[in-house]
């Protein structure tokens, strides 16, 4: 369906010998949320003809219904039928009326800043608009933004591109700025960025960057137009990957190349942290960033671990040995539900944020609600410097490298090597599982090289899974340790393969998915040599 | 595949004329776990040519194959998948290996109770061997197993059923006895039961009964055969029902029956436990089988909800609403994982224990488990007597009548309802829900009705459904209150319809799902006006 836009913008006449003084701009790369894949929801989205302003957006806006009919009674007319389509119209809104009312010197933030005072969601924008060129503005709440910054050298100056002083830096030398959600998009250029924060509003004009705190309690009660947010002064940080990250390599998407990463990955989750001891001391685990917490969460009433989608999934694998070590009953909750159903979280709780990119939306609301319960709250994350890993007490990274797919493989297997050291370090200080905890510990310096072994069938893998291409359904079974990775195959099914793929824990078969089971469903049941293994062998006898 | 039965039966050439003086038979009226349903996979499973012993079985044979290549070592040949059928193959190779060793006199019951020392999982049994006519044995661990007791009166036995004194009663009344798994298949004979007990083996000899108590642990030490099981002494009981409950009226099938029986089945859970309260009593709930441990359940550090399938949806449905007004953190636990982690349960939680039947092997199991590391155990059954009532410390009947619909229907609703009772009195100590619990207890009160209103709506549908008759897969979404109907919903579907259905958490709808979503994949949406209905709409407007 790219293959629409892609022949959509062909078929348009360029006149590709004008030259622009224009030096910003705008771009999307993924499909919203909203709406089926075709160029009308595709970013940037548009006020109308004439383009006053124009929107890319990542995020939801939830109240974007009860917008559209407001603007839709003043005349707007719709294209698309994404919730982005509001936020741009309303702009043009805003605008309008300011100058209406007379007020011909209305600033671009100001008109962002009303804007926002009525969206309700999770968002990162950019704006950009003709009456007010060459200038950008951002914004977020919920979803991530960053802005990285570059001063170019001379000799990458030597051309025509930056004529105007405006855009030369402190120190003379000419800069270019850059807005991402993505740090993956931004370390190609520049390895300098500002984290932007939520109610931040970023005004890139003439060169310069002005960045504004927005409040919106405070907003809601004032003149709103003339509320004049304070000025934010912010430092640089140093983003902590390299350029081949990104690179693929002589793989043919970030997928393969991130689940043959593992051994590697792995191999960094585990660096320095699990210790192989020696004659006279005993292997071990060491959590900088917990260890002063230990105490607190042996004494937990209870562990719970929250995410969504894999981060799940991951915490579930892991709940078996961390319930073995720790003896500390852990719940599952998937963060969504806990919120729906405000579940009670208390202060003898433990509560642990599972993300890969430390800024899933729900995770993070989830971490407020439990942050206002007094639970201690412990992160578990693969980007330093996002929310999570900011707000928690505590916590550790899982260090898999850049994760770019967006189905997530070598984060997935990191997070659960993570909370096993996790629960190796909670159960530490048990005599009576001294030789279960080395026992695992060698498991885990193992892993690496038993990866490189599974990771040698990829072709065998490719043949299994050309008998199922043209399969509608599959369930996958697993029970035990293995009921995590019934649910983990299948979602990573759905997402890739896009067959309705369910994971279904074996031993509720009997319970009713038994009579979808006949000679045509193909089915996959996971059974590893462990105490479940006879039962799974009934299963896929039958 | 019913009628691959039938067709067979019909083939054969029965001698309608012969009479027989055979005074015992087995059936059995389900298809097996194991094997595709077909002719030589149903019960009763034979020994072999010969038939020399025959068997019905309920239940899951673990350790078959094993068996199975010990027996195929000794000469057998195995005609069907069933994991049952190594049952009568091993009592015969148990018989004839007596015989050889010149023990003519081998009994019946000394066969079996030989077999059983070698069967591993859940079972009742019945035994019948062409080496010991008129002679039946039944057996069980695990499985249900009832024997109905019946004196006919002199004007029944006018004709020529009943010559033989030996099956007159003490009181010269001739007497028929009735094994069965399920109170449905006696009530219309007799109400009159012994309900079996594990490791309990019933003889059925020249029309007495003689029960003996077989203990396996003793069993493997001594010689087997010749150790002699002690005889049991057992009182009859009563069975709640009446025939009325097991027809079908007007209705075409069971399940159907029971959908529209909710109304009143509710009102019967709920009988003389809601009180209406009146001019200076407040509404409250009283559940007499708890209302001695409220207090210890108010004070546990959890409440666990154990159940399988549909019971652990039920649970999952009343979930919210007793974290509400209990205000302390409810697990789920689906009873086969919890006993696959060995997870965590202390003395200071509490566990409740759902099952419609009382029966269900898993949830038995957990609850052993449960009791055995000291928890408080709290039973929700359908069913007066059976092992989750008799074995819990406290408990509630459901009383929502007997349910014959393989899937369940109105215990659902009444196990909700139960549950939310539940709620209610753990909740009823504090004053400031008082005015939520009342709204509660007039929701509850008005339940029946809803239903009825909703019933109404039978053909349309029916309507719907004929709408989605030639799909392969459905996915049901809903959040809130509605996940549990979410995936309560899906199972149905998978049970009834034999399509590919899967309940998914809304929330969950972008961490994976909503990659299957196109125009041709059917969904359905579980959206009431509650807090969580605005995603919900952005869900279905997608």
């Amino acid at each position: 369906m790219v293959v629409l836009v892609l022949s959509e913008v062909a078929a348009t006449e360029l006149n590709l010998e004008e030259s622009f003084t224009t030096h910003a701009g705008i771009a999307h790369t993924r499909w919203a949320t909203h709406g089926v894949p075709a160029p009308r929801n595709s970013h940037p989205q548009t006020s109308g003809s004439g383009n006053d302003f124009l929107v890319v957006h990542n995020g939801v806006i939830t109240n974007y219904e009860v917008l559209k009919e407001t603007l839709v009674r003043h005349g707007f007319t719709f294209e698309s039928e994404t919730d982005t389509e509001v936020i741009p119209k309303l702009a043009k809104f805003v605008f309008d009326k300011a100058n209406e009312e007379g007020d011909q010197t209305v600033a671009f933030n100001q008109v962002v800043l009303e804007v926002m005072r009525h969206l309700e969601g999770a968002y990162a924008l950019i704006f950009k608009s003709r009456h007010y060129p060459n200038e950008l503005i951002a914004c977020k709440r919920g979803s991530p933004l960053l802005l990285g910054v570059k001063e170019l050298n001379d000799d990458v100056c030597n051309g025509s591109a930056f004529h105007d002083a405006k855009f030369l830096s402190k120190n003379g030398n000419p800069k270019e700025l850059f807005l991402s959600s993505d740090a993956n998009a931004i370390i190609e250029h520049t390895k300098k960025v500002l984290v932007i924060e939520d109610g931040e509003v970023v005004h890139l004009k003439e060169g310069g960057v002005s960045i504004l705190k927005f409040n919106n309690d405070k907003g809601r009660n004032g003149d709103s137009l003339s509320a004049r947010p304070a000025s934010v002064q912010r430092a640089l940080s140093i983003l902590e990957m390299e350029v081949e990250q990104i690179n693929k390599g002589k793989y043919k998407h970030y997928m393969q190349k991130e689940i043959h990463e593992q051994p590697e990955s792995l191999t960094t989750t585990m660096r320095g942290r699990l210790l192989r001891g020696g004659s006279c001391k005993a292997k071990t685990v060491l959590l900088g960033g917990l260890k002063d917490h230990l105490k607190t969460i042996r004494r937990s009433r209870r562990i719970v671990f929250i995410g969504c989608g894999t981060s799940y999934n991951a915490a579930l694998a892991a709940r078996p040995i961390l319930e073995e070590l720790s003896g500390v009953p852990v719940t599952m909750e998937i963060a969504s539900d806990l919120l729906d159903r405000q579940g009670p979280i208390y202060r003898e709780d433990t509560a642990v944020f599972v993300s890969q990119s430390g800024e899933t939306a729900d995770t993070l609301l989830a971490l407020e609600y439990t942050l206002e319960n007094g639970a201690l709250c412990v992160g578990i994350t693969n980007t330093v410097g996002s929310v999570i890993a900011r707000n928690t007490h505590c916590g550790v990274h899982i260090n898999a490298g850049c994760e770019i797919g967006v189905a997530s493989t070598k984060a997935y297997t990191s997070q659960i090597v993570v909370m096993a050291m996790l629960a190796l370090a909670i159960g530490g200080d048990t005599i009576s599982k001294q030789e279960r905890r080395e026992a695992i510990i060698d498991g885990l310096f193992d892993l690496p090289n038993k990866i490189r072994e599974v990771l040698k069938l990829d072709q065998e893998m490719k043949d299994l899974a050309k008998l199922l291409i043209a399969e509608q359904s599959l369930l996958v079974f697993g029970r035990g340790y293995n009921y995590a990775t019934a649910l983990e195959g299948a979602l990573k099914v759905k997402e890739v393969a896009l067959m309705h793929s369910e994971g279904i824990l074996a031993g509720e078969m009997k319970h009713g998915p038994l009579a979808l089971v006949d000679e045509n469903l193909p089915i996959v049941v996971i059974a590893t040599h462990d105490a479940c293994f006879s039962y799974l062998r009934i299963i896929s006898l039958c």
